[in-house]
């Protein structure tokens, strides 16, 4: 028999152990972390009395209601308009795929939707067929203690970040990302109402002008941490990434499997580190 | 001759005329907001000894730094790996469409590439051929001044949010989507990494419950307000939508096009009303 004094189980989270940073005191401890894991939606029709089986989106989600969700995208892009449309919805054993099957007859045009729908820099990962096909675009692998990083200029960084924000300060609705030197000199920002974008922008600035510069860089964001900005960042190889918010379960993975050295909540009393690599001194 | 006491313009910038609630004071002024807006990112290749002009790309973004936000995009997805790759970019004049020309000889798989991006719930809008083509899906208008809403009960519906958030407390990186009856009673709240995902959770399980209820409801958002998220909002009819963050230029051009209420920077000592139609009392 046990006592349980932990919080539920819950299917969006996952359990990582982090290093807190506070002040000169380090503590190694668990901490919850919000799942972020591909699914694809898929849709079950009768094209010409055959059943057909269609892939409609892939989309980077925490789990738990993906009956709902899957549901929900079909009805707010439009491909469902009645509540008959759906016959029923079921998540495949892997929790990986949603199936939503359509009643009979429900006129879909697939070529529409196939043309409709492709990507934007803000899902970058989408549609690709696996976490292992965006992997093998990262050729370059990181050099462990490169660059070496001081503890207490990592929680400044965020607000010089921040002040550097000219759009943010005007409308209060802007994602930034920045690249700054090993010693916490800006070298570059952009701003844009994705926060995808504003690391393209960066990234896209730095390869037109330097792209040498990356490898002993750091770069700050002002928000999350997905995945698919660490994939960004690991495929022109930038070392250390360090964010106002929270990392997602899967950017923590991807960080681990490359060695990058990723930091979240990042503030002036503090920061946790979920992955380091001998770049925090 | 003119003195000029404004910031200097910026072509991430517009002006909007807000109402800010703060306490019993009510003001009209103006105010900055981020622009977002449709960019189509294309390349031209030489295929077979020919110039093909293909479109890669449509993404959601702040006007300003186009051509680095192409190249970064061709850079992390992987498309593009070396400097010389690219030979010249250029934005329309419109600025609606970045073209990157990238050198003869270079070998891209435009098969893998139609069929590697297609879309997620965090871009739906991305892919479409125009903002037309999303507005013409919401085929219910939205009734004037239904519901109404007390003006004091507006700044206390976030909190309510987060207190229903239950993953956000343990991981500190979730956005959410509450939907509210008239009376500030939460119906039901949904948590998701990906903001567009928690709003579709959200109306995917009305959807398969009772989606009647929408029409009289409150959507009430833990980020900021992008374009896709009064969009879907609009396509089941839901008439307020109240932010603890900023809105686009596009998430308000779209709640005024379709007389939706639309609050941002909602907080216990007020808000700000960028569209209403009488619902506010």
């Amino acid at each position: 028999m046990t006592t349980n004094t932990k919080p539920e189980a819950s299917p969006g989270i996952r359990e990582f152990t982090v290093r807190r940073f506070r002040g000169t005191t380090i503590t190694a401890k668990p901490d919850d972390v919000a799942i972020e894991q591909p699914l694809e939606i898929r849709i079950i029709i009768s094209v010409d009395g055959k059943l057909v089986d269609h892939s409609i989106s892939i989309t980077m989600r925490t789990p738990g209601d993906d009956s709902k969700l899957a549901v929900g995208f079909l009805v707010t892009e439009g491909i469902i308009r009645d509540r008959d449309d759906v016959v029923a919805t079921r998540v495949c054993r892997s929790g990986s795929v949603v199936r939503v099957k359509l009643r009979p007859g429900l006129q879909i045009d697939l070529d529409r939707l196939q043309r409709h729908f492709y990507t934007t820099s803000s899902c970058g990962v989408c549609g690709k067929a696996s976490i292992e096909a965006v992997s093998v675009q990262i050729q370059t692998p990181l050099h462990d203690g490169v660059p070496t990083i001081p503890a207490d200029l990592i929680g400044q960084l965020p607000q010089r970040l921040r002040d550097s924000q000219s759009l943010f300060d005007r409308t209060g609705g802007l994602h930034a990302s920045g690249l700054f030197d090993r010693t916490g000199r800006l070298l570059a920002v952009e701003e844009d109402v994705g926060r995808h974008n504003a690391l393209d922008k960066l990234i896209g600035g730095q390869w037109l002008d330097d792209i040498s510069v990356v490898a002993d860089s750091v770069l700050v964001l002002s928000g999350r941490i997905s995945f698919e900005l660490v994939q960004k960042a690991l495929v022109v190889g930038i070392p250390v990434v360090i964010a106002v918010g929270a990392p997602s379960s899967l950017a923590i993975e991807l960080a681990q499997r490359h060695d990058m050295t990723l930091v979240g909540f990042a503030k002036p009393d503090g920061f946790n580190v979920y992955h380091d690599c001998g770049r925090i001194v």
